[in-house]
């Protein structure tokens, strides 16, 4: 397994690849990978012949108050997981290798990113689509994995690679969750003990929405508020959103079917956390 | 030479010239193609394997108050020219194939857009980066032509290639004029015979800011001002702007030295027209 820093080297490995006729899977991270980003990396490394993993927190999408200074880093750790699950490249790039001084432009959609995370993150989705826009221009995978605990990103992205006509097959891959429910975040690491049980509630309410559903629930606005009084029983958490949308578009929608999700951020203290299910 | 509508008909034709290791040269054009846009095929033709010409009038880069139904087609003309001078491939789609009903991306810039043409026509190079980025990701050419004409586009195709890290080499060529210095564009043909001659003021104008220079002149302002007052001797003209700025970012610049980019946009009657000069 090889790391580089420089797009030229990302070039020039790939473009031998491509030479050889060989296919490229692709996961664009954050780094600080636990089990999700592995899920994601094993499922590339069964369908390409060589596998690509970027590690880059992305400044671009952070605002001005968010985690960007203290977004957890461990580039030793995550190389070592990545080499045991079989990654050929891990591209970890500076800022400075990514954004140029005199960067301008960018890579943004009129819908889509308005709504959820949107409303409360302004400028986090036009962050993600012009550093995912960048990196596929470096990488040109075939194929490139993402997360569905990431939904309106997972969304967002495969409408951008539509709407753009970037010649790449977006995968999106189930949540993984620990063992009591909590979905794997990156962001976990910065919960104290009792805030990671407190955390608990996200899981709890998203069972608690399919169950509902299970049972017959068909009005939105209904499922909606019981969840939110399911989350608001505890007393660390503090709503971001709750809602129930149509999964293609984002827009909110009354009757609870399919394509449908179901989504929430939430706060634990001052970490804020997402978690979602899907209707397929 | 062969003329498709589909993107998909692109990628297959592409796909097997890349297999065969051809190089691929792209000329995206708004067709009505003069000696402007064959000079930017020959040069393709000139440099790579592979000669791809787009005919696409592009919606997204027009104004609602501008001539976007009036612009003038012909595509029976344009095939044969491209015959002529060697294509291989001319792409020529609908809007509809371009622009699927819930399109919602688009590309744009923070800076270069703002300045010149980007005062009087201000969702104009969102469209046309958008546009751009499109078919240079349906074509993935090696390299792409753009005229010198549009030289506030040139540096921002050049600007987005870089920032976003498409794998393309953006050239750009020369200004094409007419036998009396009046450059070639296809917004010529709207000229009645009276407006066609009043249009020299701007060819004029661009080569008295050149004796100006040449004459020893250092002054942006005074070089501006003596043009207005040229164009404004010619009762058909109305100036839109005239314009010295730095070549690069398309700020206003003071002092005149290279690299800068003296332009200007004005009306004859209704055909808005535009011209410069570079000073490399």
């Amino acid at each position: 397994m090889k790391v580089v820093t420089t797009i030229k080297e990302v070039r020039e490995n790939v473009k031998q690849w491509k030479k050889e006729g060989q296919t490229v899977g692709f996961v664009p991270t954050m780094g600080y990978l636990h089990e999700g980003h592995g899920s994601l990396i094993t499922k590339a490394r069964e369908n390409n012949d060589k596998v690509v993993v970027s590690i880059f927190v992305n400044p671009m999408q952070f605002g001005p108050t968010e985690d960007l200074d203290s977004y957890p880093r461990d580039l030793e750790k995550d190389s070592k997981y990545c080499e045991s699950l079989g990654v050929d490249l891990i591209f970890h790039p500076e800022p400075s290798e990514m954004y140029h001084d005199d960067f301008s432009s960018y890579v943004d959609m009129s819908v889509l990113t308005e709504e959820l995370c949107g409303l409360s993150r302004p400028v986090h989705f036009r962050g993600v689509c012009t550093v995912v826009n960048k990196l596929f221009n470096i990488v040109q995978p075939d194929r490139a994995y993402f997360g569905e605990k990431d939904a309106q990103q997972l969304a967002i992205i495969k409408h951008m690679v539509q709407d753009l006509n970037m010649d790449i097959e977006v995968v999106g891959c189930p949540i993984i969750r620990e063992e009591d429910g909590l979905a794997k975040s990156s962001r976990n690491t910065y919960l104290s003990p009792e805030e990671r049980k407190a955390a608990l509630v996200l899981s709890q309410t998203i069972n608690l929405a399919k169950q509902l559903i299970a049972d017959g629930e068909k009005d939105a606005d209904v499922l909606v508020a019981k969840m939110k009084e399911n989350i608001e029983k505890e007393p660390l958490a503090k709503i971001d959103y709750v809602k129930a949308v149509n999964g293609l578009t984002m827009q909110q929608q009354k009757e609870i079917k399919a394509p449908m999700l179901i989504a929430m951020a939430v706060y634990i203290g001052k970490t804020r956390l997402i978690d979602n299910t899907i209707l397929h």
